[in-house]
């Protein structure tokens, strides 16, 4: 009896959890400015009910009963996953909870416009309220885990990454990297860009013709404008999003590209476990690396760029004169730069991004760093391993990110756990199907989403990530392919 | 400690209801079709868990210690709209509630589409089964409040209005309408209307304009497109629809103001009230009477005409040869018909199909109509009312309109007694202010907007109809003000 209230209670919050995902699309969709506060608040109390739906002493019996019952293996998992969640979230009290998300939903609102407006003394006010909730947070977390704050916090993402295992994996990047970035950006040069302006409708029906090649479900989704992009929504209904450059269409066409691979994820987890914890996707490693892998596997390759240049041609051709082939394509995308803006960067120098911000979280997140001197260590580590400054330019510095703004500490490890998830994974998919490039240049990407479907999205939380790498590649999760892949295209 | 628990609770309350407006409107103008179901059955459990809030035995307890505490005035109007609330939720079972939101889910969706289709026989399996778990609402409901069925249903909309109290005001209006019908229809005649096509994009801008001078906070809200225009979002944020046809702007701009006058109000509620049942709108009536006030009293007035119409000829004057001007416009907008659609339908034959509507519930919910019969009780009440023949014409008949497939009854009649609450609000504002109908010929609508605010709007449910009624007009709601202005405008 115990495992079915466990179902029950986590169907409920599953229903919670469809009603907030579609009101956080809203809000970074639609909503006006003057709903923001309101917005904030309703946000605030609903996630407490939540809260308390899972922190309900009940479920610890629950759970304890279920252990003793005889469980499918499917139940099994989805138990050991409803555990995972129970004990982080009975480690942090309902009222820091509420605090947390009111700072969170001001301090992201806020960020829209400070951004833009470079307004760090402005933004100050608002984060660090919200970092000091931040860390009582990790700090209880910890406390309830038994471990490091921070590495608490990685554990929300990663279970069974810390901060050491991804020092040890970040070591070996930060070894081989800055060879591969040099010789990258000498091989790089100069490319010639296709001359805007490529109108935002036409962008969007691009974005829309890549989405329906890459098997993206639109009757199970929809493509907005967001000044961040994500992939939100529910698995029966994503909600992706882009924003235009009217300049320069490329950039959104592979953020598209991007968020499409998280949605396949979603649209295909497994029909009958949707509404509970095991329904879900493994984690956001995992989830990146299906983003990745369609971004940079698939859609920075010269096979699927052949096959999408007459569609530009199409789209754009009158507008704009360019030798629509992947010939021209692929150095445009593919270029290696040393840049300021995380998002935009290239495969390469990604990682980089990431170390600075992983690196920068364990001095916040400890009290080594207050928050007031975030910008003065952003800028030492930017010209550390990228050589740029970014002194007075907080919007392409520390204000570059939702992530903060939204107290979102503990996440970035995972875009570059994500790229060698990616890189793993295609690796092998190729070994299975050698003939998927080629099915790539004609728009079929039909064999990539069965292997993908079979091999890791149908599987949802089934496995723990160790054993749903080494069930689909043989391996667990390893840096080998990532830079096997860099070498493979750069040197 | 009483009262402060119950505002602690229904706050909670007003936030799951937030995110279910935005669902809500989201599900209406957003959300693809295969999102339907998962979305159905996620605002089916939140349904229940807001039910459960409401009807937890606590709150019972808490209203009983909060009678004897010392309240403010608006803390006992907030208490009496609480204890309403309560005794009409412990009135339904949270099983029966659950049922009912996902029977109404997938009936209301599957409505959009086997209405265009005309699509009876595809509908009755779906709305058989509805109305079957609505005519247990309704049993329930009468039982726990103790009155008939119908009447139960009535008071969740109209508190104080019941079966013979509204039968009474309608057979004024079957006596009286009559003959203001024929009339009208006679003095209608032919109108030459502008010729389309007014482009989507471009009637969203008049509507636009309309809604700016109507006094609409853009900051506070937003128009979109959904298949049956509302009003829906929180007070914070009002998400007002519309609908375009191509070939007809006008009633796409009416059905704009219309939906602005709810919008005004829930934009004016009072502000430190908003989270509780007595910062709420007043009811139904009185709501539809702010809309009504907006469309009929100021939309369809000459003097705000003769500021639209420059407009009117800006924004599509270039494609459209018409004399632009309220002496063209008026005889148009004020044009009165029999006609099939409830909708559409002009203010004077209007409350005929309410009338329509309010007998064929009683008998439905009563069980003395079967729902496969319902078609034929329709046409006949059709040809009685206004001479016009349904016969296999389901989508301009029975199926008509959102409430029914949504499971919506005892609601109709809110329509006529808002149009009653219109003649009478506007006829008390006129004789307060009578340079009104000069400034909407400026497109200034600040006095009346002041007026509503003052004497409405403002006072969220600190009043019972009756009250507010009488406070804001000097006497109870009654037929006499909206016949002397059909009278007036008519005959």
């Amino acid at each position: 009896m115990g495992y079915k209230l466990l179902a029950d209670r986590f169907k409920k919050i599953d229903s919670i959890e469809h009603l907030m995902s579609v009101a956080h699309w809203d809000e970074a969709t639609m909503m006006p400015d003057g709903g923001a506060e309101s917005r904030g608040q309703a946000m605030a109390q609903v996630g407490v009910l939540a809260h308390e739906l899972i922190t309900d002493p009940n479920v610890g019996e629950w759970i304890e009963k279920a252990k003793a019952e005889n469980l499918s293996e499917w139940e099994s998992s989805n138990l050991r996953e409803i555990e995972s969640q129970w004990r982080h979230k009975t480690s942090i009290p309902s009222d820091l909870v509420e605090a947390t998300a009111v700072a969170r939903a001001k301090c992201g609102h806020a960020w829209r416009s400070l951004r833009p407006a470079n307004d760090w003394e402005g933004f100050l006010p608002l984060f660090e309220p919200l970092i000091s909730l931040v860390r009582q947070q990790a700090q209880a977390l910890g406390d309830g885990l038994g471990c490091d704050p921070y590495d608490a916090l990685i554990d929300q993402f990663e279970p069974g990454q810390t901060q050491s295992s991804i020092a040890a994996t970040f070591a070996q990047l930060k070894e081989q990297l800055p060879v591969i970035i040099e010789a990258a950006v000498e091989k790089s040069g100069r490319v010639s860009l296709p001359k805007g302006p490529f109108p935002k409708e036409l962008q969007k029906q691009l974005g829309e013709v890549a989405m329906r090649h890459l098997g993206f479900d639109f009757n199970h989704g929809r493509l907005d404008v967001s000044h961040h992009p994500f992939c939100g929504g529910v698995p029966k209904d994503v909600r992706i999003t882009t924003r235009y450059d009217e300049e320069n269409f490329i950039e959104s066409l592979m953020g598209v590209i991007h968020e499409t691979g998280h949605a396949r994820y979603e649209q295909n987890l497994p029909d009958e476990w949707l509404d509970q914890p095991v329904g879900k996707a493994r984690g956001m490693g995992v989830h990146e690396g299906q983003s990745l892998l369609f971004e940079n596997m698939v859609g920075h390759s010269p096979e699927f760029l052949s096959f999408l240049a007459p569609k530009m041609a199409d789209t754009f051709g009158s507008s704009s004169e360019f030798d629509w082939s992947a010939g021209s394509l692929t150095p445009i995308v593919n270029r290696v730069e040393k840049s300021f803006i995380r998002t935009s960067a290239d495969e390469v120098t990604y990682p980089m991004h990431v170390i600075l911000r992983f690196e920068l979280e364990q001095q916040i997140i400890s009290g080594s760093l207050e928050v007031r001197d975030i910008p003065e260590a952003w800028d030492s580590k930017m010209q550390a391993y990228l050589g740029l400054s970014t002194k007075g330019d907080f919007r392409n510095g520390c204000m570059q990110d939702v992530h903060w703004p939204e107290g979102a500490f503990g996440y970035f490890p995972s875009y570059t756990l994500g790229a060698m998830t990616a890189a793993q994974l295609y690796e092998k998919a190729l070994l299975d199907h050698p003939e998927i490039p080629e099915k790539l240049s004609q728009g079929d990407t039909s064999l990539l989403n069965t292997w993908l479907r079979e091999n890791v999205w149908s599987k949802g939380s089934f496995y723990t990530v160790d054993e749903l790498m080494t069930v689909a590649t043989g391996a667990k999760l390893s840096s080998r392919p990532f830079i096997d892949h860099l070498k493979s295209r750069y040197l």
